[in-house]
């Protein structure tokens, strides 16, 4: 299944884009170099010299420029030449593909398809909560070597929590409690609700300001997907019976925010960052969630990869699905959907875009 | 070439399958796990669930039963779902192929074709010498990148010895004498007997219970093909002139059992052991024979590998045969001969049997 | 694209081959073993015993002929068979094939195509200064995981000096002088002379006894390209100005020879000598050569295989060429030449040459 091209991708975290280094990454099976012009915006060039193929990657910046390290062609972050070492004219076919950046709550952002069709306003807000105030987050990227689709179905059905993350996240509350799925245009929300129940180590250890709450509690799971592949979960516990549960001051409340990028059509880039609104200050706290956080991410991916393997080894047919993967289910019709679309918007005689969105390595 | 899917294949030892730990292994590109259910009975499943392929072998057990470790699916031995977390009713389609298993000859064999056609009657008796009074044993499994029929056809020539285990089974004795070679229905039987030479250094310090023997011996080899890779070699020596050297108080007489279970086309599962009838209470001895054994069982490896790197990079054809290929090429032939058979009788319109045998990933 | 077959790679360097061990390389996609016979010739045969596909490296030398490890097998230099054990008649089919070699100019040569063509006064003169009164050389092999004809690109273009390699052969003075591009039949000779600027930093440590000259110098780069890939570099400094800059006693005259065997289509042999004309008895500076020149020659290839993963990974497609790449293009077309004449050559119905020409594994 080739990918959506005509959309934002979380790219990087903002300080991994600088104005002194090069920063390679691939995306949707592009091969692209990032840095900071001159102005400190961030540029996405192809990771390729267009005169002998060297990956620009391998090159310096130039006063805002990149310089091939080969021969020495020299690129603006527009993507056209400024320099070819021993010519003085610079033809008009020198030049490199650019891609749209954008920086936007809390990440950098790519557009792999038709520049044309880049809009910023496009971009999920899916970090605003983590840029308001009241809020404070820790995050950070895990590759892993998997579809993103696996990852986004992963997400959607936290049923897993009780088996794949017993011992943090899970407990039997999140099995026995069944989930209401719903899909509005080309978003997805899951709700569950968990009430009256032992609360899973990992909330048990944050209800009350971590004073060790002994009590029951209700806990909610709130999913809401959109393509191509960003997750943010509104998750929390209150202490039983609390009349307003997500605004409880002696529970506790997160956000975990997800958007999936993906590499190849076999591994991904998993940009993920878990916000909280209790305990701001507390740098403990923080450091402590982003070590658990980054071992149920862990524990995902090994999981994740697993069934990849078992994919390239068997294909992706003779499976059954559950009542539990309905969400999983209708965000794979939402992704086909947009993929169609586009497909036929390239093979339509007037389309007025010069570029063809889809890779052009899709099929490896 | 497929493999022969209807038939028995050495898949473990007994203790390398329990009640409380799973054990994963892949044969005849089947990938499929292991456990003892709660009678104690080795079972064997596909290694994947049903519902999203995640490897069974990354789950646990629990009342002889297996839990997948995504999203908690749990499957009884003979591959029927027995639950659903999260869910009351099991679609009849939920449900893991199972393959027939038996534990006999000291070996846990396994049936990856038609589980109808499985009859545990037909296992080899390879193995009944080494149960028989009289007679002990050592043995161990040897992973070898390459095909199985490259194990089987060195076996069936073991001209090799004089050159590949110069040094331990090897001498010109083996060279200089002929082979018989016969056939019979699916067995082939290779024979050669070599009188009055120089024992080979590893029979040497065997004959007349280690003291060692400085004069001259017979020695024998015969060598019992059965399909699909079966080898039981009868092997011994006796000071020279001996009239019953297969008996002789003074000689030693061994028996080398081998059956190799292909793993993909190009790897195998090795199963060999060494049963001897003479110093049975010898531990010390026992230890020098495992460790003299494995030390010639690497040296075929080795060169086993190398060949099959060969065939990979140059393709099979362009081979000569000799007059001491004669053994390899009739036990290829007759296993040939069953593929095809297996072909013909999945492609009738009437068979009464419901499974293709052949592998679905045979072609890769 | 295939390779020119009926043509000589070097091989080894001489020391390499000898009469008590094997050596194995493959080149042009074919696997060879190498050996010196009784004579001290040395010889080449295909890697590969025709039995049973054991590669012949694995065997050992007696008498000036190979032995195959597995069954014993025996060859001689020009492929016969002179003995299979347990066999007295030798099957006129038992015969590998041989490939010619030659040794001349200081290193092995083989001839990868017909036996028939194979004459070693094709053997190309890259050398002969190496031989000469007034001259010393040192020289390597490095492998390259890129096709032959990058290398070939990179050592017809040396624009590339101020860049990849800036701070040893490199500096502004390289580009900013034009190339002048020649072909005459199958030879392409690329000319520089650059005039009175000052030295790069390898050469300003040779000018003058490696006094550490100050002045301005003139210095050139007469490349001379022949089919299939050798190529001969004239080059070097003398104090700017001077009548003779090419015999100046106060400069500095070297000469890169270079060539390039392809092991397969993605990776190379590289042999390299760097001769000089002045100081020849100082082995200190003999040894800081083989220093420098290694540490060029491997950022060559750091930039090379970057380039070969950008081609594997996008296909050759999509390449602007420069004035540079005069000489390079030149070299790639009579090379396409030669083998479009090797393959019409070979499908002509009455040709005189019994062996196909082209590898037999071009194609992978």
């Amino acid at each position: 299944m080739p990918f959506i091209m005509n959309a934002w991708y979380a790219a990087a975290w903002p300080n991994e884009i600088a104005a002194d280094r090069v920063f390679a990454r691939t995306i949707c099976n592009e091969s692209m170099v990032f840095w900071r012009d001159s102005t400190g915006a961030a540029v996405a060039l192809e990771d390729r010299c267009t005169h002998r193929q060297m990956p620009l990657a391998k090159g310096w910046l130039e006063d805002g420029t990149i310089r091939c390290s080969y021969h020495g062609l020299r690129f603006a972050g527009d993507g056209s030449c400024v320099e070819i070492p021993g010519q003085n004219n610079i033809p008009a076919g020198v030049r490199v593909r650019r891609y749209p950046v954008a920086e936007r709550h809390g990440w950098v952002w790519v557009w792999p398809g038709d520049p044309a069709r880049a809009d910023a306003a496009l971009i999920p807000d899916i970090q605003t909560r983590n840029e308001s105030p009241g809020w404070t987050s820790v995050g950070s990227t895990t590759h892993v070597a998997a579809n993103y689709l696996l990852l986004s179905d992963n997400l959607l059905d936290l049923t897993h929590e009780t088996f794949l993350h017993v011992g943090s996240l899970g407990n039997h509350a999140v099995v026995e409690h069944p989930m209401e799925t719903r899909t509005e245009g080309d978003r997805v929300v899951v709700t569950r609700w968990m009430r009256n129940h032992i609360p899973a180590p990992f909330w048990k250890a944050n209800i009350r300001n971590a004073t060790g709450y002994e009590g029951l509690c209700d806990r909610w799971q709130i999913i809401e997907f959109r393509p191509p592949a960003h997750l943010v979960l509104d998750v929390g516990v209150a202490p039983a019976g609390d009349p307003d549960p997500m605004n409880s001051a002696s529970g506790a409340q997160g956000c975990n925010l997800n958007t999936i990028t993906p590499e190849t059509e076999h591994t991904s880039w998993f940009f993920w960052a878990f916000s909280r609104r209790f305990q701001l200050d507390d740098t403990e706290l923080s450091a402590r969630f982003l070590d658990r956080v980054t071992g149920i991410i862990e524990e995902d991916r090994v999981a994740i990869e697993a069934v990849q393997n078992v994919i390239d080894r068997d294909g992706p047919e003779r499976l059954i699905s559950l009542r539990t993967d309905a969400g999983g289910i209708a965000a794979r019709r939402i992704i086909e959907r947009l993929i169609r679309a586009e497909a036929a918007e390239a093979a339509a005689p007037d389309r007025t875009t010069t570029r063809r969105p889809t890779s052009r390595r899709a099929a490896r």
